[in-house]
């Protein structure tokens, strides 16, 4: 969607204005290139817009900014664009602002543990740097290759290792905003204790660029754990696996990762890949991946014993171990080729990344299948089972139109209103966007949702910035 | 202060209103009760006001704000009165709204790790009962005796353990709100994983209770730890003890507690105390106190031999071990008693409670103990070395309208600025309440604050609810 109320000269205007901030070559119109950045990794869907924007610092997001609020233009902020809730698309044209370029890491202090960088630095090269001086930032979506900070930021992202580290929230001390009416602040302080006024902080952490453009991150981070293992058990049936998933629970320590992997994801992709995989045979259901990272092998093999035994107690076959980057990868592999199965064969798959209360883990699946079964749909779940935070991949290949796909919408919509009559949320870490926002009613009361929308009128008088999205 | 400029008549009608909510025994005006509400830990403070209400439910909370913002009457909530900022201090008069009888305890999931509580629970007793299912709330401020859990969220309490386990806001899961609308909300869901919508859950969290009132708390929960001891390590100088702190973050091991006794604080409470306290002998400058909890024995043996050979290094005598309750009191109790140790006497200190990077440990005393001796002031200093959140106690023994009353403030400003400047925060733990609001201009920017302040309009038009904290 180009907005075709607007005249050419106006658009013309708008682009001279925004070379004048940025230089002309960061302003740019070109539809091949438009057409990129019009589309993130959510459902094939793709938006047109206007003009392209790819500002080198704050100051110059700031000018953008006021100028798009002055003329009334739609602004869409955009870091690697691996969101898969549509958080990155331009839903009604205009522009788009590409953090691309903010992509320095500005300090680090290895004594206090925080790192400064801005919003378009790729997670990975963040994640190296720190590791270069010893330190660790642990919250690693499986897009760290090309997400950005700034991204992870604004969504909240979530990693396997966030049954033990937390999400990316946990570890944002500060940042720098450039709110919608350009002016730039910075909302906390560098420390991890703080008790100074109202947490905005927070406030832009999941917030999915709707109330601001994020331009610096500061990153609290910890030490990094020296020894690292991965366990692979499988098991007959998922309910199996789910006792499993709670004895670890109950066994009072908590491994770096624990993911499930559920009967048609291992399937699907125990297919896709073709060749002897790990643990993939006849009579095993699930499985599910262990991560432990320990400072020291003593504390290591404790938990080997910890987790082994739990494991032992429900798993069809022996645990097996990977010690060695190679044997690791062995066993990670088909967990991380799920998404890449489920994608294969022009497949679409809605992403339902629900978060439950963990004593419902068997219970939500039950559910699921049951419901799925009612209505004839595939369902695929895998990913973060210790944190209740399984991605449950519903089968899309109808026409929404036909009586097939309002059967998969009134799938979904069931095993939502299963999750939030037990306390679970509609989204753990992929973040609202445009593709979960119906569900924003069922969650959240009248009073909350209005509320919210009136912090963000606040911010954003004018619904300049990712209008469109969460509300 | 009584609010004069209403009628006898006026108030009558406010009690009797707020009589039909909660019943005529729940809404006082006796003057002697009041007293005992117009105050609580700050400098000795006290603040008139007229009517006090104890409601028994968020259904009544709403009614009486309601009542008290169509009145235009100001609110001020009352947790246990622990605050040291003056939070719940009633410095504009009208209604103080005690949550003493919001107290039960209403859920606790075990294996999904949360409690339902209400927010005039008391800590200690959220901490015991979840204690008897083998679960364990980190953030025990000293004060969790008597603080309720409501006001820890207000305030967004620290405890000696947040190096470890963070601060109050890292286990808040949900909250339930009264708005200064009277509407009643729920901010998020009951699980750790969280991407959906604004992070209202955070922004409530620190509030201190000028956007509304938190009525239920979620609180995520841990194991808690199997074993404990307890070291203690006296230093001939200060600087000693800054080096071992930051020694014991590059040993990539974080104890439960690192706490820290100065030079002055361990005189003034060594006196206070007399008798023989352990390592309070000539030329013991200064005292490290570190807290171990660990999982296993083994884990525990190898956590001692990384702190305590770290300690050595910098100790001026043995290290002292406590591992029975009795041994680990012996060893606290002098850490314990400084709060009344500073307050016997009649002196009056300002608690300086920033928070700053840990690099600047030992750059931060040093300026302090620079800028108190340029004014010829006392200064006391303990608390939460490897957060870097020291308690500064500046003594104020003076009449504020006198030259020494003017450069203790010069001093305190001297102190705030040098942390601001090098990025840390005013607050690291207590809140701004009353008594730090004057610092935000020096925090945050223009920008900052305005954009904080018109949440707060937006929220509370009126400006009803805990007016003249904060902003």
């Amino acid at each position: 969607m180009r907005d075709s109320s607007r005249s050419v000269s106006f658009w013309q205007q708008a682009v001279d204005l925004l070379s004048d901030i940025c230089g002309s070559t960061h302003v740019l119109t070109d539809t091949d290139i438009l057409y990129t950045y019009g589309q993130d990794e959510t459902l094939g869907l793709h938006f047109g817009f206007d003009i392209l924007v790819k500002p080198g610092n704050a100051e110059e997001v700031s000018s953008i900014v006021k100028i798009c609020n002055e003329l009334r233009i739609p602004i869409t902020p955009r870091g690697g664009g691996s969101g898969v809730t549509g958080g990155a698309l331009p839903i009604k044209g205009g522009v788009v602002v590409s953090l691309e370029r903010l992509n320095r890491i500005i300090h680090i202090d290895e004594l206090s543990s925080y790192v400064i960088a801005e919003s378009g630095v790729v997670t990975a090269a963040l994640c190296e740097r720190v590791e270069q001086q010893g330190l660790y930032f642990p919250v690693q979506p499986s897009s760290k290759a090309y997400s950005f900070i700034g991204g992870n930021v604004a969504e909240n992202a979530g990693s396997i290792h966030s049954c033990r580290y937390g999400t990316t929230a946990q570890y944002v001390l500060n940042l720098e905003v450039v709110l919608p009416t350009g002016a730039i602040i910075w909302t906390g302080a560098n420390v991890p204790k703080n008790a100074t006024g109202l947490n905005l902080t927070q406030l832009f952490v999941g917030s999915e660029g709707v109330l601001g453009i994020i331009t610096k991150v500061v990153y609290r981070l910890i030490r990094r754990p020296a020894h690292e293992v991965t366990l692979l058990a499988g098991f007959t049936t998922i309910e199996d696996a789910c006792k499993a998933v709670l004895a670890i629970r109950q066994s009072g320590f908590t491994p770096a990762a624990v993911e499930m992997v559920g009967p048609e994801a291992l399937r699907i992709t125990a297919a896709y890949l073709s060749g002897p995989l790990p643990l993939v045979k006849q009579g095993i259901e699930a499985h599910l991946l262990v991560g432990l990272q320990e400072d020291t092998e003593n504390a290591l093999l404790h938990a080997m014993e910890t987790v082994g035994g739990v494991l032992e107690k429900y798993a069809a076959e022996p645990i097996l171990v990977g010690t060695t980057t190679l044997e690791k990868e062995r066993l990670w592999k088909l967990r991380f080729s799920i998404g890449a199965a489920l994608s294969s064969g022009g497949r679409t798959y809605r992403d339902i990344d629900i978060s439950i209360p963990l004593s419902l883990l068997y219970p939500y699946l039950a559910k699921v299948e049951e419901i799925t079964a009612r209505y004839q749909l595939a369902v695929a779940y895998f990913g973060h089972a210790l944190d209740g935070n399984l991605h449950t991949m519903v089968m899309l290949d109808q026409d929404l139109d036909t009586e097939a796909g309002a059967n998969a919408a009134q799938a979904v919509n069931s095993i939502y209103a299963y999750a939030i009559a037990n306390g679970g949320a509609i989204s753990g870490e992929h973040g609202i966007g445009m593709l979960q926002k119906e569900f924003m009613k069922n969650q959240f009361s009248a009073d909350h949702l209005a509320l919210a929308k009136s912090i963000k009128h606040v911010l954003d008088p004018n619904d300049i910035l990712n209008p469109g999205k969460i509300f």
